[in-house]
């Protein structure tokens, strides 16, 4: 499924910017090893709440941002500087690939991911020929490269997962039921399969090609995930997702697998093949913990809308997402989903502190993934 | 709290239609009492998925149709003629009581429920006065009384639950994170438990005149309390919704509880006073059982969708909800949220068919729920 692959994954013995952070909490934490104190990042902590942000925007998409690396490289290192947050996320949106391969997909502002001629019949598959990194998304290669020189912080790529990016292709637009992608999915398994087959390659090209140039983990987007029922997520998803997180493994970078109101799926989620599974704040985390193997780390999960309550609120809250914890060296702290555009960015920061003073991580008590993949 | 109620809920020895009904197959099922066969209806039943009811909808808003009780018993009804349903459900919308005490909330086709000018401060409690239902919604007690004339299974009285009402009262409009709700709550718990209980006499009361006009049942629509976690439930929510729960239930007529993306809140919904908690696609119903008492039964949980892949898929997903209820008595057959517009009437006929003749009703296992409340 490699072809159009233009950077190999493992070079000159550094497989990726994992080497480089081997030891940090981040990427320990990620692997369930024991370290020094809770990590903290947050999902859309680049972007929409940062003021520099909208000076540095510029006209056009969102697509046009990210497809220029100075902007680009900016947007992903503010809230680093500024919340001084544990990893930095690329500065990206899971139709990307798929926009730039030519399959007719635009962000419109206040939507979301439109698709004027939506994904109906296996004709469609011609407009997802494999992605040639080098020649289809250089600006991200650039980005990820001047990002893994500037930052001393790991690096995480960014890729939708083959459902999630389905569910756009097939809708044309934000849906709040998935009804088409459910008609498709049930009702032409066949080509379902090969739409997902086709997403999964185009995925994990993306995703080799950002460790190939320096990513130190991988966060895989399977955002709707949740609207799947457990035997259409086995039966329909599971697959698909597990032959990219095995391709992505292959470099040795953790993967985080990430999903809303998929409380009911985190087992298979983890079954994927998943480092770390994210969770959204319905689950507390002690819940989710009983429902994925030992050894599989969990991401989470502060409710972002807690964080528009004011600064003690949220204080209150990220306590009690480090209670339900308990300690556990699983655990990278993050919102259960993106941050939310009116946040008060000086309230994230005050998190960050927060995890980084009050986070307590027991060590050595035998749920190190050490040789598990 | 009861200032305003405008018909007893208890007269002339028949305390509601339920005593008519006491041995119908959807009565017995909710109180999970063995019967003869599994009982089905489906939420959003009346209404757009059907071509007899775009020919009597008319113009103007769905408030302006339901404000009229020729129209409104129609459109109750059609679905009963049409699919052979085993109970009917009021036509009627969560924001009918706030629109017609006159807070300024109106339903804009394609949009949703819309408050120009949201609830904001303690001055918009005086917005939310008791609700007189003799003179606020007269047109409500008229139809309801014809309908019960009219009908031969039981009518399903309608309410919104006090968080999915404010919910719409404090965004203005629909959300998808609810965050200016979760903000009020978190940040103002006095004005949240203040605008609540206003919501819970609203409720309260309305529910109150539909069981005294007739309604053998009610079910409360707690749609976005899914948008919560455990812990926001139990102190912001729970409280109010038990209220409203336990007034309705000295009628005597079984209380359905619904809401979406409700996994983790299902244990919660019960112990708020529900005999059926309603369920979504998300949990098949045998991990759901497993979240309530026994004796509480559920209703659900087809997932809505599927019945837009054609009706042998759907088929097939029907018999998977009652293969995973596995003969329990406490079953009300439904979708996990409301018909789908696309959706082809045909196929819920069919699934009324397949539900009636293959659901299987294991008797006097002793999980009936006889003498618990």
């Amino acid at each position: 499924m490699n072809q159009g692959r233009g950077t190999p994954a493992r070079a000159d013995g550094d497989p990726s910017g994992t080497a480089a952070f081997a030891d940090h909490p981040f990427i320990r934490a990620c692997r369930s090893e024991p370290h020094e104190r809770v990590p903290v990042w947050f999902m859309r902590q680049a972007g929409r709440s940062l003021p520099e942000y909208h000076r540095v925007r510029g006209e056009g998409t969102i697509l046009d941002a990210i497809a220029d690396p100075d902007r680009a490289v900016e947007i992903t290192l503010q809230p680093v500087r500024r919340h001084g947050v544990d990893a930095a996320i690329l500065y990206s949106d899971i139709v990307v690939p798929v926009h730039a391969i030519g399959f007719g997909v635009d962000i419109v502002r206040g939507v979301g991911p439109v698709a004027p001629e939506p994904f109906r019949s296996s004709a469609d598959l011609d407009r997802l020929r494999p992605l040639d990194p080098d020649a289809d998304t250089p600006y991200v290669l650039e980005t990820v490269r001047r990002l893994v020189a500037a930052l001393d912080v790991p690096l995480i790529g960014f890729a939708g997962a083959p459902f999630t990016v389905a569910s756009y292709l097939v809708e044309g637009r934000p849906s709040r039921d998935h009804g088409r992608t459910k008609a498709l999915m049930l009702g032409d398994p066949t080509l379902w399969h090969a739409l997902l087959e086709r997403l999964t390659d185009i995925a994990a090209t993306s995703l080799l090609s950002q460790v190939g140039a320096g990513a130190a983990a991988v966060q895989v987007f399977d955002s709707w995930a949740g609207a799947l029922t457990p035997a259409q997520y086995r039966r329909f998803v599971l697959p698909h997702t597990r032959r990219l997180l095995e391709m992505v493994g292959e470099t040795g970078v953790p993967r985080i697998h990430f999903g809303v109101a998929t409380g009911e799926l985190l087992d298979q989620m983890a079954e994927a093949g998943a480092d770390v599974v994210g969770v959204d704040w319905r689950v507390p985390l002690g819940r989710a913990r009983s429902r994925v193997p030992a050894g599989v780390a969990l991401q989470g999960n502060l409710d972002p809308a807690v964080l528009l309550a004011g600064v003690e609120v949220a204080r209150e809250a990220a306590r009690e997402v480090l209670a339900d914890n308990a300690g556990h060296p699983g655990h990278v702290f993050n919102l259960g989903h993106g941050v939310l555009p009116d946040t008060d960015p000086d309230v994230l920061t005050e998190i960050v502190r927060l995890v980084h003073d009050e986070g307590r991580v027991d060590g050595g008590d035998g749920t190190s993934a050490d040789g598990r993949r």
